[in-house]
């Protein structure tokens, strides 16, 4: 049955390595034994936590273990206590981030195809349990996988557990089968941790309840999973559907087709967004899902709304922004510039793959309508004076816009009013002549520029996204 | 906030009668005053279970009240004790059954938009809990909903529970500043009743172990509603495009398109579909569930497998059919005949809008092919004799189809090779001379009665569907 579950659950190629965390309990030397009877190529590896008297022993005891079977073996050590003071984490929380640190470490220098761990259903009935006393959703309640990426400690490398479906006494009576002595871990035994007073207490408890209780909430888990796969499809189908463009730190939905979504379909789909950009964090809480899928619902470009672990939300014209508060915003999509830069007579390279391209013509008759549209713009060259830089606005711009023959606007005011969203702003790029704005990109030409009867030589502009 | 509650989440229309089940009990009467001061049109139902000596108390308290409210007021009793024993049921699930029975009744006769019942979050805690020790998925761990349709009990009007983030020491606060003495149920100490083992004994244990207990599960029952909606919208739309046909008590599905689907995917949509089927049972069972899952994901023409509560799955080409035992499988897609029915001059109504249309040709010359498809066909009628008929197969029947010059197949062969639906066979059509099958709509014309030189006069016949 193991080497089914191996194969078909676990998805492992028999011919590859595949990494084992042996602590030396009967859970994982059943799963060593296991794997490697099942012939696959096996790398043992202990990570010495260095918190109980006999744990340099345990460490010996792997290591001997593993030359016995003619296993390569790896160790490492850390002092957990010290890192969980200093990241303020419980001590298992602690223990649990630089073990797996160290196994997917050790499994990527080692070529392994996966880490293998010996979680069992004993295992999953407190994981469950666990989460449901403290309210978790399906995410929490689905319980662990056979086979799962955890992208905080490595984007490709599986981890997995092949004895989620054999209970504890399981192993303990394989290792007796096996002749094999399992170190006994004594904190198993210590009510201080959480989990050891749900075996030790609570789950005799409600198997009270219910004499099934065990293998009931396995198959509950069982069934979650499937639940939560197929609700991962649908939102997965729905974010392909729905984002637009992402950055560094953001990710840009479609505003109308995000709003058009149900509230729990916006809820999962910003999970799963924030999944991304923040892979350490499984955690958003709910209260948060609520607000964020609340604003998305009827967003109001210029607004924003606080997420959670530093990302937050934002909505601009047509768009709906997630994005971690150090985010450069920034999108390729627009052209950006820095600093002013004169216009020669070559194309200028603006970066990100925009051009700015200039054409000087003459006509051979008064055209009093020049052409032109968002991206180029046709303008009296005998009207500009003064050289033709390209720059990023500064405070107290103003532009008179074509169609405006008295008086200028605030440069910021002509922003809000054409809906440039506000993270494009800064960087905007204007088309100068001396200190007068005369083409705003995307927008409008300046008043003054346009053309008349009089014109006769005409400065062709266009900017292009290669 | 009940107002809002009323509004958003029960969807409940202020100006129609809403029907609310009123037991004496502090729920109950929140509830009551709640909807009365809201302003909506109420009409108190009380059912009395006969189930306890102060039963019949309960039931003029619940009356004299209403009257004090100037409501009106509607009463029934059952003997739930001899339902439960002839039904085989628990004394709790035969009261549930036969209120539910009458207070949806009650609430047609009346016209009112909703049934509304007074549970309250701790209903919810208990009733999660019970779901999450007998192993449940997600539709039984997300709870009870604000709104929901119970199809068992009406097809159209829902019960909402406007109560159910309220506590029941609100309800309690509620009557006390209301000046209501509510009845008291001894019964809800009896523990007896699982229930109140529940809110006696484990949430009390389960609340040492966070003591966010029942808000924890609160907040992950409505975080699992969310899912499951998100996951109902899913299926549903997976079901529009995998749903070909279906009849009473059948619902048939592409086959490729269903086994293209996620294992997860088919079991939701089956379980979707059984519920269609069989409105009255809400649990297959995840095993069950598994099973057809399984099956339908590589579906071979000709099985079936049971599935639950009297339904099975069976395979023909193309198709899987979830159908109850009971049910007639003959689909209007296809021509079926009971009887033999003479051929005359005039069309032949075969019944599920499917006629048989005569006509009679003479050729200018030979013509060795005839034309012919599917549902028409040209038949040599000097090759024809005795009357035409059309009629159901008859055990023994043979047949020699077109391409076939010698011999003649068992008319069940021949049936198989074209793979023509089990179901199908019983009553397909055959055109008959004689005793001989001459066409078999759908597939051939007889080999005896194909096109030769000497063809002259043609019986062209078709069958169409309008």
């Amino acid at each position: 049955m193991l080497e089914a579950i191996l194969r078909s659950q676990c998805a492992l190629d028999p011919r590859r390595p595949v990494l084992v965390g042996v602590s030396g309990g009967p859970d994982s030397l059943c799963l060593l034994g296991g794997l490697h009877a099942a012939g696959y190529p096996v790398i043992v590896a202990h990570f010495n936590h260095k918190l109980r008297p006999e744990a340099d022993e345990d460490a010996g005891f792997v290591a001997d273990h593993a030359r016995s079977l003619g296993l390569p073996c790896v160790t490492e050590s850390a002092d957990v206590a010290a890192y969980a003071a200093g990241q303020g984490l419980s001590i298992e929380e602690a223990a649990r981030i630089l073990r797996y640190r160290f196994l997917f470490a050790a499994a990527r220098k080692n070529a392994a195809q996966a880490v293998a761990v010996g979680h069992t259903a004993d295992d999953q009935v407190e994981t469950v349990l666990m989460h449901f006393l403290r309210g978790a959703g399906l995410d929490g309640l689905k319980g662990m996988e056979y086979r799962s990426l955890l992208p905080a400690f490595d984007p490709e490398i599986p981890l997995v557990r092949p004895l989620l479906s054999l209970w504890r006494e399981d192993t303990e009576g394989y290792c007796r089968e096996h002749g094999l002595s399992p170190r006994l871990d004594a904190s198993n035994a210590d009510p201080a941790y959480f989990r050891n007073r749900l075996r030790l207490e609570l789950i005799p408890i409600l198997t009270r309840y219910n004499p099934q209780f065990k293998s009931a909430l396995l198959r509950s888990a069982a069934a979650l999973q499937g639940d939560h796969d197929l609700l991962r499809e649908s939102v997965e189908a729905a974010c392909r559907e729905t984002c637009r463009e992402s950055g560094e730190g953001w990710i840009a939905f479609d505003a109308d087709r995000l709003a058009g979504l149900s509230p729990a379909m916006r809820r999962n789909l910003i999970r799963t967004a924030g999944e991304t950009l923040r892979p350490e964090s499984s955690d958003f809480g709910f209260e948060a899902l609520l607000r964020v899928a609340d604003f998305a619902g009827q967003p109001a470009p210029g607004k924003q709304v606080d997420f959670a672990c530093g990302l937050y939300l934002f909505a601009e014209p047509g768009r709906v922004v997630l994005a971690a508060y150090e985010a450069d915003l920034r999108s390729a999509a627009w052209p950006q510039v820095d600093s002013a830069v004169e216009i020669g007579a070559a194309a200028l390279d603006l970066g990100d793959g925009w051009t700015l391209a200039i054409e000087r013509l003459d006509l051979d008759a008064p055209r009093l309508e020049l052409p032109g549209d968002t991206w180029s713009a046709w303008l009296d060259a005998d009207a500009l004076n003064g050289p033709l830089t390209v720059r990023a606005p500064r405070p107290g711009d103003r532009f008179q816009p074509l169609g405006m023959p008295d008086g200028s606007l605030k440069l910021s005011d002509f922003f809000i009013n054409v809906k440039l969203p506000k993270r494009a702003r800064a960087h905007w790029p204007l088309v100068c002549s001396g200190d007068r704005i005369v083409w705003v990109p995307g927008y409008r030409p300046a008043h003054a520029a346009r053309g008349t009867e009089a014109t006769r030589r005409v400065l062709k502009m266009s900017l292009k996204k290669l």
